[in-house]
């Protein structure tokens, strides 16, 4: 017989009945809003009467571009309890990869901000029948949703009159909830495909008390947009736990999250690295109270420990690393062990993390061989689990898939407590005379130097060692800083057959659509010409070892 | 595809994985045992391979009895993730009924702890076809042993020089994982077959932050044995977390307890209200440190608020209600809100509970229709959710279920924030002048009396009112109360319909096998004429309402 299913319908109805009077609080860049849980029950119910209005029922897919809203939240809980599927579509992609995703999902509609329009100039919309726009619409607007050439109804219209309550699909658990695109610096963008089950585990594994441990009791702010991993699973996470939730709409610049952390409290947050540091910019020499926080999760790219340490020392906040994927969501979370002290806190929450509960991980050798979990075997990860995707959307990337894991692509290493060291990409690893150098290691030692604004390592072929790494830095403003000079520094904190022969300086680092370093645009420029290759030192000066 | 599945071999992994320092401390009644979740592993191990050797595996049944042990812990780790199932025997209750469980079970091995062979003289064990022994074997053993007229096996010789490791099965999620029977006040006893699914989804629930929030810093008691309702699931929940657990072996009274809580320092304890009023009793006038529990949960029946008082008063440890079923767990927890005040939070800890995110719980007309959440309209609870069993072994009890919903038994209220107030079974219920008279409520009145030990109502049959409620009252040793006395003490506390006119003095009042009131047993008596009953004023006297 078939169990009560791991519904988002059941989720959507667990929140209404129970924290009927949790607040959203929706940040517009200037006042926070406020409206209850049972508003956006409501909200959810006339959504998804606009949707069946427009024809669309189970089985669709809706793609949806908005930033971190109410309407975001709406359609967050309405597609998917009435069975269809929400793909969370990225403004920051290319209008060819926008064009190719909207394709690959087959979009039946397209919901979007207002303010995205212009993000979708010269998209071809493909498969999409029609377009609902939130927000006002000015002429700019007008004119590009002219140029998208389908019939478009503004938000309000789709929704306005109709009923408040609906009568939510449990459906089956293994239906596709939520459809999120990687973002492709290797190859095209895949469709990591969340089942209705995956959403609730992974909600459950972030409600835990040894992870998020989000409770009523809670007011949860995401910083990464809903477009990125769904902003890590929160507005499920918190629904589920009926904590508060703090929308920050765009407005993730570090003025407007001091504003909000100082006047809403929130208590747990979550964002990158890129952004956290923007707060720590922001809030330099300024008396701030952020001690609301007792959870400032860092992901996406590893978090710097001088940036853990900052928000300890100035606000008492404890920035923990998180590691998770598209594909899966929360993996790991480096909380730090009972007992540790501040100083050690500091140093465990700049960790990769620890493995939470609901997912398997472990390192591979090249040939797939698992490796004992001894905190110093080093391979490729792979995971699998209660909330890890099996496959993705239209069966692509079948490759990263060996035996039910799915291979994460990070090089590094397991420990019999489950602590996870990621030392680099796969894909950027330096292989140097059968030897490993992590790419990421290099540029956390570069990126120490004060005139080092950012550093990425790329590797370069090598006759004698097969690679080399070429370091590329953008210096901050005004500063200085020779080859010599940099490995001079670089000396004092690697070991000697890592250090660089080569390095660029450039204006600045490509970036990916989330804002990570985009190697695959570095290893272009290198093949084109296009970098400066300095020596830092004598070039028949071969390396010590290997 | 099939999805990673929510298996006890996962569950088992991930202990074994992440938490082997994780300690799991044992007590003889004399001293504290320590082994860690590794040496667990092994010894579940080396369990799956005996139980092997003697042709078991999946599929089968296993029915276990065992007091809270190590041995017992490996077992529930090891049967269910080697696909077998593990039905825990209550050793209290009848021969007849445990000749009945065995058969029903089809149990075709029985593991028995030495102390429990005497309570299998005059059982017969049908499908049964081996017994393994745990503890040393005396005379009298043998010589029960021998009654049982079956093969047997020393658990040392089962398992001792097995390999430490299993290949442990994934299997289907929907095996049943373990079998609890309900203790059968109404009717044979009904199998609660708990999946593997229901059992992580339980353990997933329970580490919640909204609920028990346990997590890898948490000590665990579990008082309830474990072959009740799988003591509320604490093990597999502490296994998940990596929480160290106290086993308390078969030593669960009052000054066990408390040298156990005073040296292990536990953070979570579980046990039914007798038990708890058993500490209070035997800590009386001591200087007691108690301080190490953030959380005492209380269930199995309704706990006098004179109890968390107590405990808040004495020893600061907050006793929370909890209501569980055998067949579904956890459903609610009375943890108060935030910002309750000590004396309010008292008051909150001794309601019935808020229902937790996983289930859903409703109120229902006798004729089926579901009542509003609005803390008022009475009516049967129906529940459903991630952890409620949605049918009995061997399909009985198919009258307990409803469109998919499980018939608790219990008449209640629920209002909009979830909290639930259980009023009375509805089998218990006194139906007079078509209202309803909770007989718990005239119960906790008359136990207020300092004269009364214990206090259950039933109905008797009226002609005039269809029913009206008879207390039954067992006086504490030497105290005296006249039949007007109680009637005048109660005026005071009832509205004046709900005032027994009849009182009959007892010696005790009969218990069932979990030491619930059992009122089967009363009415049995009141039929058979064994209950001499007073006039608490004079009959011709009729209540004033309705």
């Amino acid at each position: 017989m078939t169990p009560y299913q791991l519904s988002i319908a059941a989720l959507l109805r667990h929140g209404a009945a129970i924290h009927a009077d949790s607040v959203v609080r929706c940040y517009d860049g200037e006042r926070v809003e406020r409206c209850t849980y049972a508003d956006v029950v409501a909200d959810a119910a006339r959504l998804a009467a606009g949707l069946e209005s427009l024809g669309l029922g189970p089985g669709d897919r809706i793609g949806v571009g908005l930033w971190n809203t109410r309407e975001h939240l709406a359609a967050f809980l309405a597609i998917p309890a009435m069975g269809a599927t929400i793909h969370t579509v990225n403004p920051r992609l290319s209008a060819e990869q926008l064009t190719f995703v909207l394709a690959d999902a087959e979009d039946r509609l397209l919901v979007l901000d207002a303010t995205m329009l212009p993000a979708f100039a010269g998209v071809d919309l493909g498969p999409v029948e029609h377009v609902v726009v939130v927000g006002g619409v000015d002429d700019a607007a007008h004119a590009a949703l002219a140029a998208l050439d389908r019939p478009w109804t503004p938000h309000g219209a789709l929704v306005d009159g109709r009923p408040e309550t609906y009568e939510w699909r449990d459906g089956d658990e293994l239906d596709v909830a939520t459809l999120c695109y990687t973002t492709g610096t290797t190859g095209e963008p895949k469709g990591a495909a969340y089942t209705q089950r995956h959403v609730v585990l992974h909600s459950l594994g972030e409600c835990s008390a040894n992870t998020l441990a989000i409770s009523r009791d809670d007011v949860v702010m995401p910083i990464s947009p809903m477009f990125h991993v769904n902003a890590w699973g929160l507005p499920y996470t918190a629904w589920l736990a009926g904590a508060d939730l703090v929308l920050t709409g765009r407005h993730v610049q570090g003025e407007h999250l001091i504003r909000l952390i100082e006047q809403e409290r929130p208590t747990v947050a979550a964002g990158v690295p890129t952004i956290l540091a923007d707060v720590l910019r922001c809030g330099e020499g300024r008396a701030l109270d952020l001690s609301s926080l007792r959870l400032l999760m860092s992901g996406g790219s590893p978090v710097p420990r001088a940036v853990v340490e900052q928000f300890d020392r100035r606000w008492g906040v404890p920035v923990t690393q998180a590691l998770g994927m598209t594909e899966n969501g929360l993996l790991a979370l480096a909380r730090p062990p009972a007992g540790a002290d501040r100083e050690e806190a500091i140093g465990w929450r700049s960790r990769t993390g620890r493995v939470i509960a609901g997912v398997e991980v472990r390192a591979v050798a090249e040939d797939g061989t698992p490796l004992p979990a001894d905190g110093e075997s080093a391979g490729e990860l792979e995971v699998r689990g209660w909330w890890v995707v099996g496959s993705y959307w239209n069966g692509r990337g079948a490759d990263r898939f060996r035996d039910g894991w799915l291979r994460t692509g990070d090089v590094g290493t397991v420990d019999r407590s489950g602590w996870i060291e990621i030392s680099d990409r796969l894909k950027d690893v330096i292989k140097s005379g059968g030897e490993w150098i992590s790419s990421v290691a290099v540029e956390a030692a570069a990126m120490e130097h004060p005139a080092v604004a950012e550093a990425a390592v790329i590797a370069v072929p090598d006759e004698r060692w097969f690679e080399r790494p070429l370091v590329c830095v953008a210096l901050r403003d005004g500063a200085r800083l020779s080859p010599g000079e940099l490995r001079a520094f670089l000396a004092e904190r690697l070991q000697s057959w890592w250090l660089p022969e080569r390095v660029a300086f450039v204006a600045a680092v490509p970036k990916t659509s989330v804002g990570k370093f985009d190697k695959k645009a570095l290893r272009r420029q290198l093949q084109d010409g296009e970098l400066e290759i300095e020596l830092t030192r004598s070039a028949s000066d071969a390396p010590a070892r290997p």
